[in-house]
């Protein structure tokens, strides 16, 4: 995975975010706090856009997903529906010799602290048997510090979707098929944090929960259920699509999202998840991988995840999770017999074998596996899920180390020097464009230039700057991955004439070519790069 | 303040929010949790636009400040400097009969669990004394629980930017005064939640640092410091401005700000908080406050903290927070001797009052303070701020309530019908254009409804409805505070002629006049409202 000259490279990357103002370690000034970092000027831009692009693309782009914003300390119950509390945990041994913890799966490989010759596994410490830690931030609310008042941070965003997906459904006149979205934060109290900001104990997700009919409702209205024809985008939503033909266009939106941003498909790894990796409840998964300077690691999850997530809140609240279908109703009357008889069964396995695994007495899980197949048959069901999960720091730290280059550039006076510049797609530059006088103690062309300024600032992230040699600002920018440079001079003035009387120079980052363009021009031709 | 009727006022927005899909109540499946609250679809979509009008306002705008995303949980030692640990709490008192721990400030208004005909006050239960308990959440970091991991849930956003002050400063080519920004979740554990969203334990701050010269060196540079001449907008801001010329115009540049929102003047109150509300080391602190239907409440607060943050947090944490001013250094030595031993004077009587209210030996504060008096001739300062802190939660809801509107509107046979419309501003409103084809099943209006759909779509959140006859959708849309809404009839597809082919209806929500609109006049008509 890393090797010296991967951990040089992302040396540099972690010197150029903190030197440019991208991700400072939080409280640095009191010694920092391991596994916590912060946004600076340029990465708070950063982080804005992908949310922002990606909140557009999955919501606002589309008639069938709408967004969701839940608070971060939910009941605790959610996490025992969840499973997060029972099973969320790494296992950790205690040494009563230095009364050191440590991740009983780490210990060959962390230095003893007493005696850092040798690894903790090989030391005479005396060590506890393995424990599980759970993961999860805990926390009291209300005055009283007692067991009856703990709650927890939300390790994820996913669950809050499934607790409001009835209220979402009431209010918001969608129909299954649709998703909710949602961005926000998630904390897991990680054992050992590392890799820059990549795995962090607070962090930030972006999950859509999509919610489908199951195969047998879908097969009961269309007769069959589509299957994918092989691989690449299927195309607009059918409605006789089942799970895997939603499976397979999330992935591919997915792998479009991350295209439209800049990281081509040949950045990217597609891990499909191997049975005996796959959660008992998910049917496929898949792990969208980019290769970080530190490992090729995974941006985001694709999994199709049945319809257990509301299948357990309906079990923990007592609430009922089902849908009825309008379409469904109908239709089962007029199927064969044999074929109602077909779906029914394959309903009640599916149901039988998630109240068995949730461990329901067999009589118990029956009788109520039966009262679900027979719903189905009236029109009602627990939606089935298909669950994009994507983490935006790690994109964000993808985006940045896919950005980063060092090419060579020339200087003021014409001679090669070596530049470090940031190939961000102008989508999700935090700056999109920089506006240069010349001369900054030249009154017209100031005026001119933040005459510039104030017209594109409206539409996009401007960055004025009249300090120091034009050559030193455009190797600022770079640095900063501003994709484009304005620069008014004389000629905008109209010195030599009116041919480029209006016109200014602009600057294309990546290959440093500079044209002449009139002002009118400028706004749609930048409007069109950086949308 | 409340009276029965704002009460049923409130009851009828609560009502509305949780229809529409603005409000959830958190956890609502497992009996909800005290304090917290959802967004839902629509709630969602606002408090975003929301956070995107005061980023845009805010940082990028503007020359002169920048943007920051900081941890929620950070070093639990920023704190200790910012006083938290040790202040930010309520005094409760513990019954030890019922075991029940109430707000002492609250006992004759809280009802006794055991003898609810009483109050806590006058029930025979043994109380406790008071003491005081912290509203910080607290948590523990890393896998080993003990009172050396705690961290707190910040209780506020400001402290990250103190904390991040310097390496904002050396990366950001910023210069004193400019401001840092920062959208954030905040934490705090209320004894008593109430007024809906307004006081919850869960919510999220904006919150604008901006560093400033202390009045001492302003003086030095620019030989007078400028003072306001009276109410209102002060204008540009000018190199001689100080403290009191800033603060004025952070109260005016807010008050436009809900302003452009749909905040008229007249809905906000200015209160200037009275010397004994005022925190020691704040200089001035002016509250914003609106009218909810509970009672006029704080929006937000603009404060002259003088330079108390940054200094608490040199002191903390031994690294310096001066600044060095490239003005002030070459313009001491050319002021006249009396002027300078004057300004020296009242910056140590500044630092002086500073370093004795926290505590340090008086022998200690003159020595330091001399020192800062020092400095200050040679062009260093800790530098002071103005600091405008609003909470997105309470704007959100104080729109919500300004919107909510109930007036008379036709149906589709003419007759006048009750209607519920929520009068947001074009710029936060949810939704901004529902688009109709007068009728789903003719495939030529859905077809010029889906093109107009989708022109509009990237610049602009759309809502495209089909279903049910054309007043009732004009209503749901009412009810979502959609401003407008375009229809797509048979005068569209050129079946009354030419004059009218390829115009739609275009209606107001508020006015709910109709005009014929030509489609591509549509978008800049409606980014104008919009944007």
């Amino acid at each position: 995975m890393a090797d010296a000259k991967s951990s040089e490279w992302m040396e540099k990357i972690v010197a150029l975010c903190k030197r440019k103002g991208f991700i400072y370690p939080s409280s640095e000034i009191y010694g920092g706090i391991n596994g916590f970092w912060d946004y600076g000027p340029l990465g708070a831009e950063l982080k804005q856009n992908i949310k922002t692009h990606w909140w557009h693309w999955m919501t606002r782009r589309r008639d069938d997903v709408v967004g969701l914003e839940a608070t971060i300390i939910m009941s605790p119950k959610i996490w025992e529906a969840s499973g997060h509390v029972s099973t969320f945990s790494d296992p950790m041994i205690d040494c009563k010799t230095c009364k050191g913890r440590f991740r009983a799966d780490q210990t060959h490989e962390i230095p003893c602290p007493q005696k850092p010759s040798k690894m903790v596994s090989e030391c005479h410490g005396e060590k506890t048997a393995a424990r599980a830690f759970n993961l999860m931030f805990k926390t009291t609310v209300g005055p009283i510090e007692s067991d009856d008042n703990i709650a927890y941070l939300r390790p994820e965003t996913a669950q809050a979707i499934f607790v409001q997906f009835k209220n979402v459904l009431e209010t918001s006149r969608q129909k299954v098929p649709f998703g909710i979205a949602q961005i926000g934060k998630a904390f897991r109290n990680e054992v050992t944090p590392r890799n820059y900001t990549f795995r962090s104990r607070e962090f930030e997700q972006m999950e859509l929960e999509f919610f489908i009919k199951p195969d047998e409702a879908v097969e009961a209205i269309h007769g069959t259920v589509a299957q994918p024809a092989g691989p690449g985008h299927p195309g607009d939503p059918q409605p006789n699509w089942g799970w895997r033909m939603w499976h397979q266009y999330w992935v591919e939106e997915r792998i479009r999202f991350y295209e439209s941003i800049g990281l081509p498909r040949a950045t990217l790894e597609e891990y499909w998840q191997k049975p005996e990796e796959l959660a008992h409840y998910a049917r496929v998964c898949v792990d969208l991988l980019f290769k970080f300077p530190f490992g090729t690691q995974e941006l985001e999850g694709i999994a199709a995840r049945s319809d257990f997530d509301l299948s357990q809140h309906q079990r923990f609240s007592g609430k009922p999770m089902t849908v009825f279908d309008e379409a469904l109703k109908p239709a089962w009357p007029n199927l064969a017999p044999a074929k109602q008889a077909e779906l029914k069964e394959r309903y009640y396995q599916n149901r039988l074998r998630y109240l068995t695994q949730m461990g329901e007495a067999s009589e118990a899980a029956e009788k109520l596996a039966r009262e679900d197949a027979e719903a189905l048959t009236k029109g009602y069901y627990v939606p089935h899920v298909i669950e994009p999960s994507a983490g935006v720091d790690r994109l964000a730290l993808a985006l940045i180390t896919n950005a980063y280059a060092e090419d060579q550039a020339p200087d003021d006076k014409g001679r090669l020097e070596s530049r470090v510049v940031m190939r961000f797609h102008p989508r999700v530059a935090p700056i999109k464009v920089a506006v240069f006088p010349l001369l900054k103690n030249k009154p017209d062309l100031v005026r001119k230039a933040l005459e510039v300024r104030d017209q594109l600032r409206p539409w996009m992230n401007v960055f004025y700057d009249d300090a120091g040699a034009i050559g030193r600002r455009y190797r600022r920018q770079d640095e900063a991955g501003t994709p484009f440079g304005v620069t008014i001079d004389f000629d905008t003035l109209g010195e030599k004439g009116e041919a480029l009387k209006d016109t200014v120079t602009l600057r294309e980052r990546d290959s440093m070519k500079q044209e002449r363009v009139p002002i009118p021009a400028l706004l749609p031709r930048l409007l069109e790069k950086v949308q």
